[in-house]
């Protein structure tokens, strides 16, 4: 079942997303920020090249924004040439971006004043993700609008899952990165403990990864730092802005983030370091300097 | 190839080791500081009944170890009518208690004094794998010794691993327990934040538990704490004694731990209000009362 699909945000998560999109079927048009980027992918791809957010979703039966963040996502939609001024009714929008639960809730109640549908729909999977089409996608909105979506989700992810109402998406992608940087953080202790006990580092870790202390960070990532890889699978910089949407989500809900705030301060001190750009394994480092020891014997 | 095995320490754990160690054909005699525990299971299983740890040491090949904590080992080793009275040139001294890796390095220089040999091998895999002998040993101590004794660990044990220099089996397993607790503690924060905003936590967990957020802990004890289910695959009891040890040797060593820091306080707070007894995944319920909201919708 092929549509007519409007694509907004062609960074390396969105390239991968509309070539999967055309690659199943689908007719897309795309607006990018950085017009070039558009140009570009044009020239790889059967798509058209739209002038403005606005362009992009005339006539559209679904228009995807995957941008960085909640102000991002407003100003595609609502900004100048947005768009909410090219929409029509009956259109679904669907947000792929990491944005904040409470802002996803009110772009949906905007455009339904429209009689345009809104599901936020996050992912997670990263960049190999989005170029093989095996993204993790949380989807929140209305039942229908889902379903209706579901073919267009399933030509970019393999795991689709409706989790509820509008904000249900982003909010479990929070969840998502709670455990990410929390399970980093213990990955980080246990194996500066070991490195202060000179321990065999890489036998330790297969000694205990099968088990309950078993996680994904520790067999991926927690090998990378021993190994001192930092390139990024996910940047700080990237982690950092959702971790900050976790943190103004809790302080709105009143939950206590304990080991979420650790994390998110040590990132800061790498962050003005000029360590963004390393890989949010690279935690480690913060915790490394603290410790006065390095994962990484000298050689 | 049978061997002569004293054995001491008939509880939960003990009790599982020494029907593995009989079924496999190894000759156990045991002892146990309740000795009606000693006598309940020579009327189940094949094994001499010892007076005493010196007796339950004389004439053997090995003599394993499993009780509670660091004293308890140094008594049975060293106090009145002790191992080290019974035991003979040759032996070996297996330790499958976990204990402080600086303890289980004196204690091997004083065996070694009297030419015995030293292992320690702490375990995990709880006591269903204790009684279907298909535990994590993780062991620290000579090579020679410890392929002497991999025989009778592997009628324990299906994941054995030797870590290093005697030591090295006790602190693989405190880095264990560093990824253990920290993972509950990440479960604990997204599972609250999710609960905050009312999302289906079981279709939450599903959506995120097979990426970079899963780790043994979310799928396991995370659906547990959902659900209201608090029986112990392992107590708060002995974790807490366990971070003990951790937080012992990382104040040794230097080494800052944030996070597991959290997670003690956390627990001495729920062994005030006498939930010790609960599985270490009620964690959850010291940062329910602390954001002031339960994982359990109200009946």
């Amino acid at each position: 079942m092929a549509s007519q699909i409007g694509f907004i945000g062609l960074g390396i998560m969105g390239r991968g997303m509309v070539k999967n999109l055309v690659e199943k079927g689908h007719s897309v048009a795309v607006w990018n920020r950085t017009h070039e980027r558009a140009e570009a992918l044009s020239k790889e791809l059967k798509v058209a090249v739209a002038k403005s957010p606005r362009a992009v979703a005339e006539g559209r039966e679904f228009v995807l924004v995957c941008v960085s963040d909640t102000p991002d996502v407003e100003q595609v939609l609502f900004g100048p040439d947005g768009v909410v001024e090219g929409v029509s009714k009956g259109t679904t929008v669907i947000d792929l971006s990491t944005i904040s639960p409470s802002a996803a809730r009110r772009f949906a109640a905007r455009l339904a004043e429209k009689g345009v549908g809104f599901l936020d729909a996050p992912v997670s999977g990263g960049s190999e993700g989005a170029a093989k089409g095996t993204l993790s996608i949380m989807a929140g909105g209305p039942e229908d609008e889902f379903n209706r979506a579901k073919p267009v989700l399933e030509a970019m992810g393999t795991r689709i899952t409706h989790l509820g109402p509008v904000g249900s998406g982003q909010m479990t992608k929070l969840m998502n990165q709670v455990l990410v940087v929390v399970n980093m953080l213990a990955v980080g202790e246990a194996l500066l403990l070991g490195r202060a006990a000179n321990l065999d580092l890489r036998k330790a870790v297969a000694a205990v990864e099968a088990g309950a202390a078993g996680s994904w960070m520790l067999s991926q990532r927690g090998t990378q730092a021993i190994d001192g890889y930092w390139k990024p699978g996910f940047t700080i910089d990237l982690q950092q802005k959702d971790l900050r949407l976790v943190l103004e989500s809790a302080e709105e809900l009143g939950v206590p983030m304990m080991a979420t705030s650790i994390v998110h301060q040590l990132y800061n001190k790498l962050q003005r370091e000029g360590k963004g750009g390393l890989g949010n394994h690279a935690l480690v480092q913060a915790m490394e300097e603290m410790a006065g020891i390095r994962l990484q014997k000298e050689a």
